[in-house]
């Protein structure tokens, strides 16, 4: 491991961004900048994961998310199971505990998980002998959005992010993509700014290391990058939202308001995009602007990254 | 590519019959007759594909048509991620604009499509840098299924189809497969007719170069083949045909219908059967007249040579 | 094939554990236990299926089932088709001889089926070319599920099953597990026991060879194993069980009901688990007592070992 990339990463699962040290991560974000090569991701030397098996189990419907884990372990060369679950069937802790010890009877080498509870990855990482990634735990943690975040903003502004200053903007409240990014970012140095309705803001914000706003005007002020975050739309009618046309009025993400942000500011969305409510088509099909095409790319090639460090420190110490 | 198959097959996409000239066609159908054999298909020298990415993207249902595409690519070597996705969360272009968006950035090599909406395939082909494959398009097209139709042809009638006599029966105008038939049985230089009842053959008809009848005593007349067509339940009522037993009276084929074509005449139908509506099992399932089984065999044969095709062509431009 | 494993197999499918001869069992057994070291189960020298086209099509709903044979597939270097069919779409005979033929164009190298129609798996075989596995059908067997279980119980007893005395408890009626369980035990020399209601017990038992017990204190006496059956949620309410509650109270297996097997008894469930219901999660959940874990890990194995000796009896005959 040493040899491969300089550091020894000794993390057995991703679970959460508090896990990594400053170290750790950079090695993820160098691993991740590896595979973005093209060339590299799909040469048929595959030997990675080679022989090892890669489960892929969503309780969460995301297409997006489980094709880019599916792809990143099939081109490491990795037997990938995609495993589908209805959230109906699974509704009980115990129930989340039989099917960790089916799961682990099938030995996984890898298990990437997104669950509507929190916690649920690292209660089977408790449980499983394989390394368990967090694709997504309710309201809790992303971290491989944050990573593959990281990884486009490494792309645009060099390696080292410190002192950008960063505006992750809407639905914090029930966001675990702000959670993974504010961590991961406040760790890389950024300045970093929730803006959003006090609806949607956790009233413990202020002890998350940033800065709160409530308006776009002020809170996009001298940023050099404004993240949009998804509004559920479920989330559209009452309690949170007058409606989506009064959301998009004060909170979506439009050329107006990005003009306060400063000259050459770039702007992302974890996706899939609520067009005309978090944000306007013209700023997101931008080229100029918008990173959200370079995000999803980053997303398989930190994939890779990921499954290759993990299964590297399992490999050290077995 | 010219050494392969002594023909330079220059298409980067599969998006319609009337895109390619008739070497193109020669091209595909001999690439398809070499995968025939089976042991050529289930080769472990599995290089043509290897170390690409085959999207399957189905926004309908077809496990028929995409498992064709699956195991066609997956003998090729091709790394294969299949994607349904429920009709209803892509109902806006804008949104299918951003699905190309996203697969784009995950880079996949062939992109296979089946899509509500006509020419989608192609507008995805504008988006994507890979290659895109119609695996059926609305009532647009559905190339793939036309080419196995001819390679089932092949195997009965020899390499030249020209003179044949083929009538294309039922729902004519709901259907993609009737339109690359007709275009392609026309490029191949056989003689088509369409039959059905008047509500469902397209007004436009007498424009596609073929002969229109509305009863199946003389539209049979010394026809070489009979094509039936799916006719879909929800037509079965209503506004299209009277009641599924009437259908059948007047069009639906049996052997008593069958004795107005040329002695000998073959069977076809694209798959899958309403049996005593628009055919009969004793005529699909008596092997003597029923093409049927072979359509499916072409199925995965053309497929792989469609796959070949088209990253040979693509590889010589890169 | 003699050389590899001793014994001329020469099984094409594997459809009922009534087609086995003694030797037939002894050789799946076997090349199970082989397959249970880890190691040979993720050789990357994977020889076994490759290049061959494993369809794994599922009538019912079984995450389990399905993904341990799509595992055992991929281990082996099989190309693993999964194709899950709504049970709407294929309610007619008719319709499934229309599927197998569809498959068999495609000439998939084995087929597992599982279909709610006993026989089905039986009625595919004789329409395809290549070898069928069934994985549950009706009501009627369920046969890796008893090699496995009987791999299971060869890892804590030994080679020779001789002699132990065998409870199978609860819902025999509706269960294809004890019916396929029943039959093995038998061939291998157990003494097996059926405990249930009258309601669950089908009315033929007494020709099956066991002994039939409607009391858990007499039927448990002097058993060395306790094969507890899954109560389906739709037969708790109502003709055959008069509520949960009162099941688990004369039905349900707990620590006190456990004293009356053997000291030392072991603890089976073919799972999923209705915790609560059937068995009590201290007793599920024991290591000392329950085999469950080490059942879903003889399940990939055991799958191996099956379609290793299915495709070199087939290589064999080619």
């Amino acid at each position: 491991m040493a040899s491969s990339y300089g550091y020894p990463f000794k993390q057995q699962h991703c679970l959460s961004i508090s896990q990594f040290s400053r170290p750790d991560i950079e090695t993820l974000l160098s691993l991740g900048e590896h595979y973005l090569d093209l060339d590299v991701q799909k040469s048929p030397d595959r030997t990675i994961l080679a022989g090892k098996t890669l489960v892929n189990l969503f309780f969460e419907n995301s297409t997006r998310t489980q094709k880019s884990f599916e792809i990143a372990g099939r081109r490491l060369g990795a037997d990938v199971i995609n495993m589908s679950v209805a959230g109906s069937s699974v509704k009980k802790g115990e129930t989340l505990l039989d099917t960790a010890a089916t799961l682990n009877a099938m030995n996984p080498d890898i298990l990437v998980v997104r669950h509507n509870a929190s916690g649920a990855p690292a209660l089977l990482a408790q449980k499983l002998s394989g390394s368990v990634v967090n694709a997504g735990d309710g309201m809790h943690e992303h971290p491989t959005q944050a990573l593959l975040d990281a990884l486009t903003l490494r792309r645009v502004f060099g390696e080292d992010l410190g002192g950008l200053r960063i505006a992750i903007c809407g639905d914090i409240t029930h966001s675990r993509v702000a959670r993974s990014n504010v961590q991961l970012l406040n760790m890389l140095g950024c300045e970093v700014r929730l803006v959003g309705p006090p609806t949607l803001i956790p009233s413990d914000a202020d002890r998350w290391g940033v800065d709160v706003f409530h308006d776009m005007e002020t809170g996009l002020e001298g940023c050099d990058v404004v993240m949009m975050l998804r509004l559920q739309l479920e989330r559209m009618s009452g309690a949170f939202v007058p409606s989506k046309r009064e959301y998009f009025h004060f909170y979506g993400l439009d050329r107006a308001k990005l003009t306060y942000a400063k000259d050459g500011a770039k702007v992302m969305h974890p996706g899939p995009m609520n067009r005309g409510v978090e944000i306007s088509s013209d700023v997101a099909d931008d080229p100029h602007l918008s990173l959200i095409t370079q995000q999803v790319e980053s997303g398989v090639a930190i994939r890779m990254g990921i499954l290759h460090a993990l299964s590297d420190a399992r490999d050290d110490i077995a």
